[in-house]
């Protein structure tokens, strides 16, 4: 089986430099925007079919599942790979889980409580919209928590994802890699859109004076958590069309590699079938 | 504001027959099964538009959501309507829950302590794949619960629905009305697909002995709990195609009634517009 964006997009070992992978870039794909656009959609029947494959596995007894972690800086598209990507498969086979800012019952937890519960059940693709890298990230960056509670959590990320990944769930961790030039054009627009306007909030300009600490905290966690078991993959993400169609692929790599099968009866379908024949007038 | 699916559909006060309801009917809706088909995905993005203003409303502090109940016989085609109606929006707008059997822990709670934990938040569009109204179908037809539990139910759900909708939900509630007849040739056509015989399961036959007990079932529930404020729709499914293109109209009506508006920016836009175009080198 080939797997060219997942070769292409996975995150080599060893230290990571993010401003050494073009945030432009088109890794995997030949076409222009027209050619991805119309190539999106086409991946929509193998998507769905191997979700619902997967979703049956579980009637008989099957435990595998999928998460999907979304990472990346405000506008980095999230929410647009939810909508056009995610949107693709059947809603019911899906759970998606946005991370907010931690409630107050939430941050009496340990960080790793609310993931937990957010986890994709059995036969089910996850997808989180931020996760559990956010307590690394703008934790690290804004100082949230005391700086040997940040370093323990790495390695507490990579025991949580190894349980995970031994509990039968495949994690496909995608950061979103957004330039800084991309996410002011975008901002802008949200800007000069009215309809946009709830999606803006005047914070995320403050938080842009911090782009080369959130850079650097990125950097950090995505090497000390790029694990053979639960890896990341960079994703260039300033063209929408390229980073929604990515992904796409990156999850019907996943689920091809999975394999799900039909489940076999578990019953006599001819029996069945006779039943059926021989049932007394219903109505 | 024309709703030609809702006051079609909408089930009359008053005792309930079903046999006087056409499964394979198609109220509201001239056009053959090509129509229908080319029809569905063309609510697309109106669906789409309305659903994300109901969401953008919730960051002005709007609390209005919408919660679809989905309730129908086996192979009536709940999935279906998951599948290719819900399916046309934004998948973070939705929240849909599968009720099945109760588990343990359900089952000594009340009733209704598993819906609650299931309604959709602000801005959401909630979507029930069965409810609290097995509660008084099968627990009925099956002598699940004692009789006089079984009585009380009813007003409880009235109660638990005004409650719901006086808290700023709107309750759609449809039954997806199939025929024997074509329950079985849905039940038939599972068993001659390998790809669908996890969906089958033999007990769906023995079911088919009680439908008269459960046409009662659903006569009783329809008649008692077809309040004002949350409605019944009874929408024929024999036709998979008007089924879907009949749940997409009512969720469509359901939202333009709603009239979700985009919220006012609470910031200075040109203020932060400067704020942009001023700020120093970022990268």
């Amino acid at each position: 089986m080939t797997i060219p964006f997942g070769d292409a997009l996975r995150l080599r070992s060893g230290p990571v430099d993010l401003t050494a992978i073009d945030p432009n870039g088109k890794p995997a794909f030949d076409g222009d925007k027209a050619d991805g656009e119309e190539a999106l959609p086409t991946l929509g029947p193998d998507l769905a079919d191997l979700q619902e494959r997967l979703f049956a596995e579980r009637s008989a007894g099957s435990e595998r599942s999928v998460l999907l972690v979304l990472q990346g800086m405000d506008t980095s598209g999230k929410g647009g790979v939810l909508r056009h990507t995610v949107g693709l498969v059947d809603p019911q086979g899906v759970k998606i889980t946005s991370f907010k800012a931690p409630t107050e019952e939430e941050r009496v937890h340990d960080f790793l409580w609310r993931v937990h519960r957010a986890l994709p059940g059995p036969g089910l693709i996850g997808v989180f919209d931020r996760s559990h890298y956010e307590d690394v990230l703008i934790a690290r960056v804004r100082s949230l928590a005391p700086t040997e509670e940040i370093e323990r959590r790495y390695d507490a990320i990579n025991d949580f994802e190894r349980e995970l990944v031994a509990g039968s769930t495949t994690v496909v961790k995608c950061m979103l890699h957004v330039s800084a030039e991309e996410q002011k054009q975008r901002l802008l627009a949200r800007l000069d859109d009215p309809t946009k306007h709830w999606k803006f909030n005047p914070g995320d300009v403050d938080e842009r004076a911090l782009w080369p600490a959130y850079r650097e905290a990125y950097e950090i966690a995505l090497e000390r958590t790029n694990t053979d078991v639960a890896p990341w993959y960079v994703v260039p993400a300033d063209r929408k069309w390229y980073r929604n169609l990515a992904i796409g692929h990156l999850l019907l790599e996943t689920l091809r590699g999975l394999d799900p099968q039909w489940p076999a009866a578990d019953f006599d379908v001819e029996e069945q079938k006779q039943r059926l024949a021989d049932e007394a007038p219903v109505a």
